[in-house]
Formats: structure tokens, C-alpha cells, sequence
């Protein structure tokens, strides 16, 4: 039997609800529990056992690989959330807030090895391809995130780097975990290289659609204040796209937009009325397709029956807003 | 040919000099090479290697596990001196010093992989083994920096409980060093329970000894001020003696000793004498010893020809100081 994306996703939740992540000194397991029951979308390892079931037709046994991967990413953020000095994590306090800086150090690094545990835990022949892919990509994902740091204090990125950088630290882990359930079911190395390429373009047409949405989502069905990032400076793939688009007066209003104390409505108005003077909203829609035909394009390219991709693609199109 | 640790600690010294450990953003880079660089003993790889010279002959093809050792017991360095807010490391700068706090996260998390990797390097039939060893090295290594600060802010502390904290914080990853390498050469299990406890037991007396020369050392020969501890009020192994042992005038008197302002070596001189009272030094020294036969009981129960035990005994009694 095939399960969709969401059964598969609540058995995710279930087994980690399941878990018992308990251990001395309590200074050091209760952050693990904390973080791993705030909850978040579960993606990683869904996407893990979507693949191991569309390559193997189920996912029985990937479980381990796909916590491994669900503790590895909640391991980045706990780091992450040190140094970019966030207070709230999905909308509850971070570790290093609840507790502090040395316990949400070390409980990471607990949770870090937690992972490589979970994947030796797995029975498969191809231990050490789940290694090495997993190795490469943990290492990616922290070059990603010291380039986001590093491009905060830049002046000039342009949009290869950014993309890099996106590629970097979110892109390569969905693709890894796709790739991760392809290995275990034994898939052959042309299929493991696509469905990794899917999950490369589908995260970074990802990436890029929380900026797009930023700027231009409905504020109705939006969680959050439509305009944050404009707010907030951030180099986003819109801001980046229309300063490399813009003249040099464009250019020069939208630095004095930053740097300028308006009011904030005023600021969100103003920058936007530049995006759109340069079309930035279509550029960077035309980027999101060009990555979401690409993944589909490396989709296409496996032979395996629709009915057994299907529940993968349904996941894709939905975290990509799309029907069809 | 059987080799002198000596020689083998050159040669790890070598491979580390030799190793390129470069890579983009060099931001996340720079600071592992500089920290590998900066020297030490090298014991771990060391005994790593020796362990496989005594169990296999030679230790050809083991030289990837010692690195990968080394490589995590740095990246331990690094995120520890984060905690303890040390501004120094073998006389240089710490890496959150030189650089930042976020490069030392971030650039520690990168070792830890690249351990990792260095581990799913050899060419080996055991890797499962090797890891599930490495892992549990590891999370005990953070449980016992964790059990460190902890004790910290704690009043009543007992030998039991600091002789575990030692265990878990340095005696498990020279244990751990040596059975991987019995691991890698095929040893039974029992052989490779008997090299783990021999190293566990001479992790915890090198430990003790350590606390022991902070108060006992020749100060002609001793590297820096005999009784640092003392002035900085650690609770080592002799206090935690002293304290169990005194009676009530002297405890007092060794708490205020501890809480009142006086004369640097005044207080040591206090302190010293009270720990003479109360023969800390003979009771320390036995407990050294105690570990010390311990560890030379499971050697003896390692059949194997004295030749090849040699070089590891020899290292084993040069890191306590002795000649036989």
C-alpha cells in the first residue's frame, strides 16, 4: 500500500514522539526532548521514506535514517539559533534562552552524535554510502550557514552566491534525504543522482518562493507581516535581483531606503514601488519555475510506475503552492 | 618492525602537518588548521596506533582512525574552551578569541564531521563497530563536560562522582583510542574489553596524578606555579579528599581558606598543610596506584608476546611518570 506525504509525515511525528531522548545530566538530554517536541513540518525525514517507498515500494526499516536526519537538522538550528541570537524557535523559547549558551553548545553536539547514531542503526549493506553522503552534506550545510553570516557584513552578493548560499544550507539536506532513501532501497546510481537533482531544484525554488512570499504573499493567508525582510534589511533574492537590475538612481533609492528612519509602512511602499518599476516580482517567479520544471524534468527521468511518485510530487507541489 | 611510541607520535605529527585542511568559506577553515597545528601530545592517535602495531603487527591502514580521533578530540577543544571562556590553548589564542564565538561553533561542528570522515576512511570490515564505539565515546565525552560545569556550582561533591566526571571527560576517549584500534585489527572481544579498560584505567590515574602535581610537583620541574588549583579554588581530587575526610574544624577552616582573601601562597601554604593532616598525598597516590595495577592486570591478561606490548607499557608509564 502507498501512503501519501501526510500519513507518512504523522508516523514521522509519531515515532518521534515515541523516542526516548531521556539521559544524565538532565542538563543535557532535557533541551533534546524540548526541541524535537516543538513540532515544524517534519520534511527531512518525510522526504526520506517518500523515497525509500517510491524506490522500494515502503519504507519499512528507514525509520532510523529518517530520524537521523530529522535530529541532524534540529541540531543545525539549535547552533544557528546561538549565533544568529534568535530568542524564539517556532514560537517558543530557544535552548540557549530556556537554558543557556554552554547548554545549547553541548546539547547540540549530544544531538549531533544522536544522528550519526541513528543512522548505524539502520540494517543495510550501504552503511558506508549513507555515511559519506550524510558527512558531505552536515559539512555543507555549516559552509552554508558561515556564508550566510559572512554575506550579512557584505556589501556586494550577487545572485550566483546567494543561490550558493541557499543551495548550501537548506537545499543539499532535502536532496540528501531523498537520496539517503534511494540508497537504502538500493536504487541505481543514475536514479539516486536524480531524485538528489530534485531535491537540490525543489529546495531552492523553496528558498527562494519564502523570499517572493515575503514581498508578495496575501496578507490574509500569510502567518506573518507582509514586508519583514524589506524591514529588516535583508539580502533577499528580491532585494539582490533589483539591486543588480536597478540604475544608478533606483540604486541609490533603495540604499537610502535602508538606511533612512521612515516609517515602516512607508518603507515596505517605497522599496516595492522599486521592485516593481524592475519586474522583480516576474524575474524571480520565472526563477522558482526554472527550478520546479527542472526538478520535475529529474523526475521524469526515473523509471518507476506515476502511482508510487505520486505522493513525492503531491509533497513538492505543496510546499510549492501549486496544483499541478 | 615494532615501533617506539615515540616514532609513532612523529608520525601522526607528520600526517597532521601533511593533511590539507583547507576549504571554502575559509572563515569555517582557517581555524582547524590552525588549531591541529598548534601541537600536543598526539597521545590518542598515538595509542590508537599502538594498539593496532600490538594486536595486528603493524599498524598500516589505521592511520585514518588515529586522525579521526585526533580531529574530534580538537573539535572537544574547541567547543569546550567556547564553555570555559578560555582565552588561551597551548600558549595561543582559542579559536573564539582569535576569531569569533560563531566561527569557534561553527568551525568545531565542521571537525566533528570531518572525523567522521576520517573514520568512514579505512578500509575496514568493522565500521560499523568503530562507530557505534566512537559515538558512545562521544556523547560520554559530552556527558562528562557537562557533569564538569555542573560540579562547578555545586556544594558537596564526592569522589565517586569525580572520579566519574574524569572517567567520562578524558579516560573513555583514550580507552575508546585503543579499542578501535584492537577493533580495526581484528582482536577478540574480549582482548579489545581488556585494552579499553586498560586505557580507562590509566585515563583516570593520569587524571588523578594530574590534581596530585598541581600540589606535589618538584616546582623546578613542574611547567607553571605549583598550587594554581588551590588559588582557584577547583575542587580536584584532593580537595574533594580533603573534604571528605576532615573533621569539622577542618573543614571550616579549608572553606575559609577558600572565601577569604589572603596572600596567594599563604593560602596554598594553609591549605597544604591541612591536606597534610589529613595525609591527602599518600591517599591520593594510592588511588593512582590503585588504577595503575588495574591497568597493568588487563594488559597481563592480553595474550600476546611482551615485545609487542612494550611500546604501549612504555608510554603508559611515561605518562604517569614512571620507570617501571
Amino acid at each position: 500500500m502507498i501512503l501519501s506525504w501526510k500519513e507518512i509525515s504523522q508516523m514521522v511525528e509519531k515515532e518521534i514522539h515515541n523516542t526516548n531522548f531521556k539521559g544524565q545530566p538532565s542538563e543535557l538530554y532535557d533541551p533534546i526532548s524540548y526541541i524535537l517536541q516543538l513540532g515544524g513540518k517534519r520534511i527531512r525525514p518525510t522526504l526520506c521514506l517518500l523515497s525509500a517507498q517510491m524506490f522500494k515500494g515502503d519504507f519499512k526499516g528507514a525509520m532510523d535514517l529518517a530520524m537521523g536526519i530529522e535530529i541532524f537538522h534540529n541540531f543545525s538550528l539549535v547552533h544557528d539559533d546561538i549565533m544568529d541570537e534568535a530568542p524564539l524557535r517556532r514560537g517558543e523559547k530557544t535552548i540557549h534562552e530556556k537554558w543557556n549558551r554552554d547548554i545549547a553548545i553541548l546539547s547540540g553536539d549530544v544531538m549531533f552524535v544522536k544522528a550519526y547514531q541513528q543512522l548505524c542503526k539502520v540494517d543495510t549493506p550501504y552503511l558506508k554510502e549513507i555515511l559519506d553522503l550524510f558527512n558531505t552534506t552536515a559539512i555543507e550545510v555549516c559552509e552554508g550557514q558561515q556564508f550566510d553570516m559572512n554575506y550579512e557584513s557584505e556589501d556586494e552578493i550577487n545572485l550566483s552566491q546567494y543561490e550558493r548560499m541557499i543551495e548550501l544550507k537548506t537545499a543539499v539536506l532535502l536532496a540528501c534525504s531523498l537520496k539517503l532513501g534511494a540508497i537504502y532501497s538500493g536504487a541505481s546510481k543514475e536514479d539516486s543522482e536524480a531524485i538528489y537533482e530534485f531535491g537540490r531544484c525543489i529546495g531552492i525554488a523553496f528558498q527562494i518562493q519564502d523570499d517572493y512570499l515575503d514581498a508578495y504573499a496575501n496578507p490574509k493567508e500569510f502567518g506573518k507581516k507582509v514586508g519583514g525582510d524589506i524591514l529588516n534589511n535583508k539580502k533577499t533574492f528580491l532585494m539582490i535581483s533589483a539591486l543588480e537590475k536597478a540604475n544608478s538612481i533606483q540604486k541609490q533609492n533603495l540604499e537610502n531606503l535602508k538606511n533612512t528612519a521612515i516609517n515602516a509602512d512607508q518603507k515596505i511602499k517605497d522599496t516595492l514601488a522599486i521592485f516593481n518599476e524592475l519586474n522583480i516580482a516576474d524575474s524571480t517567479k520565472k526563477r522558482m519555475e526554472y527550478y520546479f520544471d527542472k526538478a520535475l524534468n529529474e523526475m521524469n527521468s526515473i523509471n518507476i510506475p506515476d502511482q508510487r511518485k505520486e505522493p513525492l510530487l503531491s509533497l513538492a507541489k505543496s510546499l510549492m503552492h501549486r496544483k499541478t
